[in-house]
């Protein structure tokens, strides 16, 4: 804690606390010519206002909270640097809650953010959340929310989101276009709106070409790597696809070391593509086509949105869903072999 | 913020505020039985305390800082994971400030920091900090600081660090072993104490095998990936090395461009070791041979000294150095070609 404080400026200035204190709260009652010699002599001794005592006197803590779930992984670090981008040009501070994809910590989290450490939360849905109760609970509080990603469209508040389906539709379609019909669907989370969007997108895809949907094909996996490469090993050998779609970012490595294992040769053998966010995609071997989303955008757009909402600034509905699109760069993985 | 307050609870049992507020307080002047009272109440009506005033009154904000070069780094999102590992486990809040290697806006969030927002700052320096002051600063205001990573020996703290001269010892030595005598090493930040030790290890393990050191062979990179690519392909051009040990993950990506650009084949026309923390390596064409950092555990580690210190139970001398050790993952990129 800093030594200076009101008394020290005081006794420096020959003035009283009182005075000192509505001087550096731009008191009416105050002359300008005392509210300089105090502001002044603040900043010579570098005077720094209690910001916990700043935030109870104006209920403003300056302060907002992002609960997402998991830090080691490129698309959330990404959003959270936009986040952060935000946060700090408009003098933000920043709190990070990652849940580890569990839903009673984000629980946790949120039941102690509920009560003024925080003027604002962006969420990202962990895959095991199903119940919202806990954030329609801040929300009838008057707690700004915006959610982001894994979102959940009953929940009254701003979305900010990548277009899901389409992505997942181009995705199959480019498959589709590169020769392949029997396409597995790496699923992350089934009651995760994002994975329905993005099934929804294969779905459609594969519909719209002829090629009936096998559910063999949709493999459900988990939030743990070596469980996931015992999944998705059995999925390829019971009824052996031509390509996956990989459909979070968090199944690449356990794909591609499942594929190594079975000596599947992609694209030879196998094709890839997955949604992902990691500058070093094309140095792979074989480089990896992917679906980029725009992490950082979605990151600064929820901030933004936040924000207004904070400063009772947001002129749209809660209830529109901000958009931002993602791009697919196909690389070696999905070329024809 | 929450409607449940002290009055309601007062109202509710027929008590004076000032009596709920002590109950709540655990004070002597109230009876176990009407502590029980308020207690159940205060549970079943879902009463949070304002932690603000909460942090006022005892002067602790169960929040700690961490004050770091960037998210969207391998190292760094493993070493915040360690982090927040321990602050939640120990019921702390925590705020991030990543710099973007930037020496100004470094010293703009201690100073935002010096006055009783957080219990607590971890930090690890921007490639741009030369002066310390501005951590000087803060440990005369009493605030408990710790170092790690990227750390400066001369700060009155506890540093938590991995073995940076052993490391690039051990790199070099195996660059030498598999034929190498012409190694060129890229270093980040002439000033920064981890790029001097590596820059130490890499001379010694070429001075113990009688290999002179080669100024031109030391290429000073920048914050710029563009930057250093340009940097790299024009020292790869006028005194070509056999092999480059890559002094920090941000390097290794123009690295990899750099070779690709100029047909370098890697290992075949020169091999390429790098500090790295990303679970891809094995995957890149060629697989990375790495100097793998003990991220999560110096975030661990950080974090929990830091709550020893606020605690006031830190034991140790401040100036004893906690060193975790990196291990060296040999992969193809410097296999005898």
């Amino acid at each position: 804690m800093s030594k200076i404080n009101l008394e020290m400026i005081a006794r420096e200035l020959n003035l009283s606390v009182a005075t000192v204190s509505k001087a550096l709260n731009d008191s009416h009652e105050i002359s300008s010519k005392t509210k300089k010699r105090v502001l002044d002599k603040a900043k010579e001794l570098n005077y720094q206002a209690n910001p916990l005592a700043s935030a109870l006197r104006n209920k403003k803590t300056h302060t907002i909270a992002v609960v997402f779930p998991e830090i080691d992984n490129n698309f959330f670090a990404l959003a959270i640097k936009g986040v952060e981008h935000i946060a700090f040009a408009k003098g933000y501070h920043l709190l990070i809650y990652p849940t580890n994809e569990n839903y009673q910590r984000e629980k946790a989290i949120l039941n102690l953010l509920q009560n003024g450490r925080v003027d604002g939360i962006m969420i990202s849905l962990s895959t095991e959340t199903k119940d919202i109760k806990h954030i329609e609970h801040l929300i009838e509080e008057g707690l700004p929310v915006v959610l982001f990603d894994r979102v959940n469209y009953t929940v009254q508040a701003p979305k900010v989101i990548t277009d899901d389906f389409e992505s997942a539709y181009l995705a199959t379609k480019h498959l589709i276009n590169v020769g392949c019909k029997k396409i597995a669907f790496l699923s992350s989370s089934a009651h995760l709106y994002i994975n329905k969007k993005r099934l929804d997108g294969y779905k459609k895809a594969l519909y719209d070409n002829h090629i009936n949907v096998e559910k063999s094909l949709i493999v459900q996996c988990t939030n743990n790597d070596i469980e996931n490469q015992n999944i998705i090993s059995k999925a390829l050998l019971e009824n052996p696809p031509e390509a996956i779609i990989a459909s979070i970012e968090k199944l690449i490595v356990p794909c591609l070391r499942t594929c190594k294992d079975l000596h599947l040769n992609i694209p030879h053998d196998i094709k890839l593509i997955g949604y992902s966010n990691s500058h070093i995609d094309e140095f792979l071997k074989p480089s990896l086509s992917a679906i980029v989303q725009p992490a950082f955008e979605i990151g600064k757009e929820a901030a933004s949105i936040l924000l207004q909402l904070i400063d009772k600034k947001y002129k749209k509905s809660i209830s529109e869903n901000v958009i931002l699109p993602s791009k697919i760069c196909v690389r070696e993985s999905t070329s024809i072999s």
